[in-house]
């Protein structure tokens, strides 16, 4: 029998459709095993080719060799040297296309995954984030700043190099102001944080829980929008992502990089977004909303349906696809 | 320079990436022409093999051959045959799965296309919607109802042969209901229609007009949120779809024809989708808010960016896209 569930965070119901329900294992990837080499001569990202992308903003080296590089992205959305300016005559509601738009290279390595990636080194990829989230902020005509991750050509991406964008809008979007509101009203009527009590549900309830690691928790929501879309929370209360402390970092990239070679090894590499959602630096201590990662394999698609109600339909039950990943094993790496 | 537009019906802030922006004519389909025939033994939806779909809600004939037919559909989202329960322990939202999932077959031509339709044909197409629309809407049980079309593999659907699909939630989803609180807000603070106030600056400006017929006018929004997006509003005021009269069906069949049609010979038949956006029935004759068409061919992808943000990118700008629909030729048919 299908099931209406109501995702409380993002306010959107999901029909879970158990007459069209797949078993998790049904959702594995089942394309060719393609070898792409270490290094691409006419990649922009590859070792070598450094002059092939704007002016670098920063490096993360070990010696010699550059770990990571945040660059502008040479085709930006947003432009970093032109005034913001807004305009509006009652109808028209503009902003001039001010803002910032890097890539983060996340690795020398082309044909790497952040799957694969030693521990330290995705430890470094979220001291990168953090170090360019503060950054844009500290600019006042920035209104949001969006981290995230393309992974594989259903994802979005054109270039297969790992890498990450950081987009700073000069506005605050519509959404996240909507989400928050929703977060406002929860904590009106019950007293209580929406994360902190999805946490404490999940942790009661254990069927959804993928990984738990001393201070994050990842997860498959309860009303989860798409077949095995998890969600990372930090355990601690924390409004924005910029109170992240050292511990929680090293923390994190052990969850972040686990729960993603649980989709690597589990569903063969499937295409994935991530992407931090956090409030403002200026944000924190909020005691309503909390920060976290949302993760979506491309293991579906939307069509009309979803456009037209801002429902979802679901073909995996959450509880099925977090057992499935549970129990993948996941290889030891150092 | 890139440019930030408000979408007030969405309230959507989209990128219009003018460094990233294609020439319209970059986004003509360039797969290779497939020869479909005209009748498949295996569809289940070409005449034959009407005993493979569950059993007909009702069809449309002419003398022996039925033109249009409105099954269940056989892997239905929703069942109607279920209680509606509610349940809430101050943490899971559900309703049981109870509703109603219908695809319309719109033709018994498996290679057919809205495009390709006789006009009277299409006109019978509307009719049928606005049937079952109003026996949705008849049972209190049903809170929304949303009629959409996938059209190609692209836009999510995997029946080649022409259909849509009518869904009835047990709930109304809080988008449209978000949504409608925007529209309110826009009345109070102008006394107009938000989308009437479109209608007036849409024609004013003329530069994203792609047709007006006598009742309707079909349009690339002023911010729309992905290539070539359009839409189609009735001129007159309605709330609901449930309004329409006889007369503005048979127009509403010429410019949904023609739009789609230029489409088809513009860009090499795109995936599409599109979805009638309405309140339901007993929403009529409300002053703020008013029923309209949305088309979103599948040109481009959303990812990380816009999950993250709920902001757009669009590569194309509005008014090229609207004047290049504007000189598409549309053979002239029956």
């Amino acid at each position: 029998m299908p099931e209406l569930r109501l995702n409380l965070v993002t306010k959107e119901w999901v029909i879970i459709a158990t007459e069209r329900a797949k078993r998790p294992e049904d959702f594995k990837i089942s394309r060719e095993k393609k070898e792409t080499p270490s290094f691409v001569d006419t990649c922009p990202f590859c070792p070598g080719n450094e002059s092939k992308t704007p002016d670098e903003v920063f490096r993360v080296s070990d010696g010699n060799q550059w770990k990571i590089r945040v660059v502008p992205n040479k085709f930006a959305a947003l432009n970093r040297d032109i005034e913001r300016i807004r305009t509006n005559d009652g109808y028209r509601h503009t902003v001039s296309g001010f803002g910032v738009h890097d890539v983060l290279v996340e690795t020398p390595v082309h044909n790497m995954a952040t799957a694969l990636l030693p521990l330290d080194h995705v430890a470094m990829i979220i001291r990168a984030y953090l170090k360019r989230f503060a950054e844009l902020y500290s600019d006042p005509r920035i209104g949001h700043v969006i981290i995230f991750k393309n992974h594989g050509a259903g994802a979005g991406t054109s270039l297969e190099h790992p890498h990450s964008q950081i987009i700073g809008t000069p506005v605050t979007p519509f959404q996240i102001r909507d989400r928050v509101e929703e977060a406002i009203r929860f904590f009106d009527l019950t007293g209580e944080c929406l994360i902190c009590k999805t946490i404490a549900e999940e942790k009661k309830d254990s069927t959804r829980i993928i990984l738990e690691t001393g201070h994050f928790i990842s997860f498959i929501p309860y009303a989860s929008l798409s077949p095995f879309h998890t969600w990372i929370f930090p355990k601690r209360h924390a409004a924005t992502f910029s109170e992240i402390t050292e511990t929680e970092i090293v923390d994190l990239a052990l969850n972040l990089k686990t729960t993603l070679a649980k989709f690597y090894y589990g569903l063969n590499n499937p295409d994935f977004n991530y992407v931090i959602r956090s409030n403002r630096t200026k944000d924190a201590r909020l005691e309503h909303s909390h920060w976290y990662i949302s993760i979506v394999p491309r293991l579906s698609m939307t069509a009309g349906f979803e456009m037209g109600s801002g429902m979802y339909i679901n073909t995996a039950m959450p509880e099925a696809s977090a057992e499935f990943m549970r129990k993948v094993k996941v290889p030891q790496q150092p």
